[in-house]
């Protein structure tokens, strides 16, 4: 029962299967390999975008803000939401990669609105050379707090953007949960809505370790690459990240294992609203669930063994009616008996 | 006939095997694994150090530029080779990670003297709040042009930097190979010397992508964690670089891998030797071989698709005789009948 | 009748005539010189702290990003009113002489309360490796509201700040005008509550440009000196900013200075608010005053040629009679007849 | 008898008369200041540079260092001698305002010549992602060593650097005694041999603290402007600034302080070589002087109280004729009765 995040199971047997296939032989380093010409191509036909950059590093936080650092500059700041990855999550990244760039934090929730962001890019335009410049818009799909925004949101976040003529960039870290949830294309997720580079995530989805950043305009291309290497991100045995997302992208594998978890969590879901002091906080379309229960319930789901993050206060101590949240995420691999279990006890409690 | 690095060979089967054992069920992330906890038992049993600080890393530039940083301060310079490859290879790394610290070309080859160390060192201390502040001193073993120090050489330079208490970093790319060369212990060739911090080097020597950086004394490892985070080379799905580390200290595969690059390198030296107007330069014990020849011997051997590195001059263009470097890297899976057909190539030219 | 900033005025007499006092003769460059001696010691006499480090530097922001520097470390952030000065005002110079450190804006107005200040904090410390650190609390006095925070405030967030042993950083660009509306001494106002470092502003209260940074514990001293010397903020001609320190401390100007500022903006504030649509926004006890008048008359002052700062709506379009905010900043050095000019032109319009 | 440095003396009273100008009144901040305008339009002329951006800085290193950062990438490396001031006296304000960026020494002494650089240019573009990548070149004039490059010289410098599309950034610490030296004009000496920035020193020139950095092309103007004010080199009370350069421009006093330090420096290299075994080390046409003396009669210059750097071993201890380095530089200000009573010194030992 282990539902503490979508980066503790294991990758798909095709990925193994990849690795060794790639596992031939000499061949050259630093993504001259052909696995990666494999690679470029399909993301190009994927997303529609015959002139993209594609490159691959092997976190996520480091796709993100070496994305970043490539759009912005140091005296810029980044428009995002206030719980968004780079700024809680990876631990000053953004503000290192980007040689000390700033955050601005939209005020609202996990998705923001073009008004709130339209809001947040007037407040820091209008100081001439005393404040930070106006850098870019980042967004993140599905977002931190389970939620998939709509094509039509995105758009309009797009928008905004691009009339303050800011580049977007798109935190795709479950970029695949996302696709499936909104049954649309990469590209109708992304440079169709004005997004520029996406990082097109493949660890949280199965893989071990692979991102793809594709800048739909490859202007910037170059300076990315210098930036990965600067930053240790270049890979020498490059054909090992190319593998794991050659294994992705071919029969849609990526498409099924964010189908597989998406279905997961539906199911979860389901089953645990079964119970009515369980309150879900969001839109359970892909792979994570935010709910609330009381703590006694908590107490006895942890006690059986279940992974899973619980915050506003202690497991141990408090009434136990007392309702704390949790949050569960699915990943492809997730034994739907474990989940029936967690459902159990859930309902049995 | 690939000889133009030992990153371009792939990995044993006991890698992909170990991997596959890793890749069971859900476990925790960020190091959390236990094959990390094998790990850092044995790299602790390894070098005799039981309260080391172990860390993976997948590439060698971020597990030295990590380092570093955590040495030094942004005001102060690193001492190493003009060679090194933190100062030719990783795209100011250093500089970067270290938020704008120095390097401090010790004048001379690859294999710095305490002469030449000492001096740079004294040139750099005098200028108060001016000029750089000593930071570190930086080793590389192998050096960048295929020299191994000797245990009493690398002794000196660590006396050195100890008498101005600067601490030791150890860029041990190949580490193994060295060691092998050498016949010593890992702590024979690191913390018995004087090293601070050794980058304990797997993926020259056979892994896909995994770097153990080891700090003998704790303090700083902290710290080292907060800057991983921060670059990005903090992995999610940590179990995959301790699976590689794993599979290398088994049944001391390391040391097999690298008994069999150095091999390798011997035979290959041996054999090109035989012929008169092929020159060594610098000492073979271990993988790497730098050698001049005639152009028109150059140009015979890339004909006949060897690959590897060639300096001094265009390949195309200038008198035939004249002497061009040459630069062959063995790993360790090179066929020996590739080896052999380099050999006569050259014998028979 | 210039009210748009306090940096717009001249410096007095006494300052013209240490400078050329101070330019006698040849004299030891980088701080040696012997005003800089009477510096050091008025100010360690002045705050009643005879082992504080003292610097001087000649920008508020660049002893602000300096004093941060040398508090966290790059990884941390720093908590902070969303309208500081570091925040707004500063191109993102914490960012950059931090290296990276992060600010987290404590919500709420200018005056951080301790109950938001903790929420705050809690909200940064709970996330190991991946989130930012807590690195520092920086306070400003008085704020970029005009408002002044009492002793027992500051008290307050001093000890939330201990609470969590965090160093605390007080923004004294108008240290001055603070110390004066509240009848404190300078030590009361620093150190005896908790504060670690604390820029003592001079330029904004009738210097050319000087401010003094003052560590109460000398611990980090020597890096604070290396920071400024890397960032270009050590003079070699330090005795004309040792000169204008010397100006200040001597027959006490700093206080008559600010006193004079205090008085100017009491005298404007009284004279404007005879009228009843103008609405004073903050506690007018320092040199600042923030206030709402109707558009019609915001275009009467400023066609009479008045200088402030205009805020919520454009000037020129719009009703005639909707509340525009307005921002008077009072100098030392404002000759009352433009005071008075200025009130005439409110009542009589 | 001080010969420490040229920031060692006092400033001209036109100076002073100058700041009591500016210190009319109020007047608008951070550069808006009507004598800035004066300035700007003085430098132009001088210059013959009629789009010229001009910006006013308190700090050499400053200067330096942010004009290289707007030249180059992080990734990139400045091409410079070994004893340029940016690579020895601004404790890595390179590094730190570039935001990583490397500096690489040309080999050879303090006047880099076209071949060292051609070579050491080709030694850094040759590798691709991995090494550092070609930024600009800086050229310092007087050099460090007291030397003035030719106009044929540094028109052979920008030439190689223009080969390569490398921007040029010349330090013009003591551009006045160059210009003066070679009885050239500032254009001659500047963007008519390639420099596209220039650093216009007044601070070793008489004046309290103000450089000029000068861009001949404008479209990185907005860049620096950001850059300077997140790096706290934005003066609020900019006129005081402002006013410095103007006094330094008018009546060409540059040009006369200049020619006074110079003559110094010839009447003190006159004296001093009528004794044999003073060896004067560099060209003596500008204002600094080095040369080898005898260990006793440095010992009798000091213990009379002359003030200026030793270098080569220690005062106090070894051989009293042992040959000892002396670097003597002089500002405009120096009595010639002090200069005298140094060579009677020399000649009389």
């Amino acid at each position: 029962m282990f539902f503490a995040s979508d980066n503790g199971g294991p990758v798909p047997q095709a990925v193994l299967d990849t690795l060794a296939e790639a596992n031939q032989g000499h061949t050259f380093s630093y993504g001259a390999d052909p696995m990666m010409d494999e690679v470029r191509q399909r993301i190009r036909d994927l997303f529609e975008a015959p002139d993209a950059a594609v490159y691959l590093v092997a976190t996520g936080t480091s796709a993100n803000a070496l994305a970043l650092a490539t759009l912005v500059d140091p005296f810029d700041t980044v428009f995002c939401a206030p719980v968004a990855h780079i700024e809680e999550d990876e631990c000053n990244a953004p503000e290192f990669f980007t040689g000390g760039a700033k955050l601005t934090l939209v005020p609202g929730s996990d998705r923001m609105t073009p008004e709130a962001l339209t809001k947040s890019i007037e407040s820091q335009g209008n100081r001439g050379v005393h404040g930070p410049q106006r850098g870019a818009v980042s967004i993140t799909q599905v977002t931190e707090m389970g939620n998939v925004y709509t094509l039509a949101e995105l758009k309009a976040l797009c928008d905004v953007a691009k009339s303050y003529d800011l580049p977007v960039h798109l935190d795709g870290a479950r970029f695949a949960n996302a696709a499936v949830a909104l049954g649309c294309t990469p590209a109708e997720m992304s440079w169709k809505l004005g997004v520029d580079v996406v990082v097109f995530g493949g660890t949280k989805n199965g893989l071990m370790g692979a991102e793809a950043v594709v800048f739909f305009d490859p202007a910037k291309a170059w300076e990315f690459e210098l930036r990965r290497k600067r930053a240790g991100h270049l890979f020498s045995k490059h054909r090992y990240l190319s593998a794991q997302m050659a294994a992705y992208l071919r029969d849609d594998l990526w498409i099924s294992l964010a189908k597989s978890a998406n279905a997961k969590a539906a199911r979860l879901c389901d089953g645990i609203t079964r119970r009515g002091d369980v309150q879900i906080l969001n839109d359970v379309t892909a792979n994570m669930i935010f709910f609330t229960a009381p703590r006694a319930l908590h107490q006895i789901l942890q006690a059986a063994g279940a992974k899973y993050g619980i915050m506003g206060g202690p497991l141990g101590e408090g009434p136990s009616n007392a309702l704390l949240r949790g949050r569960l995420v699915c990943d492809w691999s997730l034994p739907d008996a474990e989940i029936d279990r967690f459902v159990s006890l859930v309902i049995d409690a």
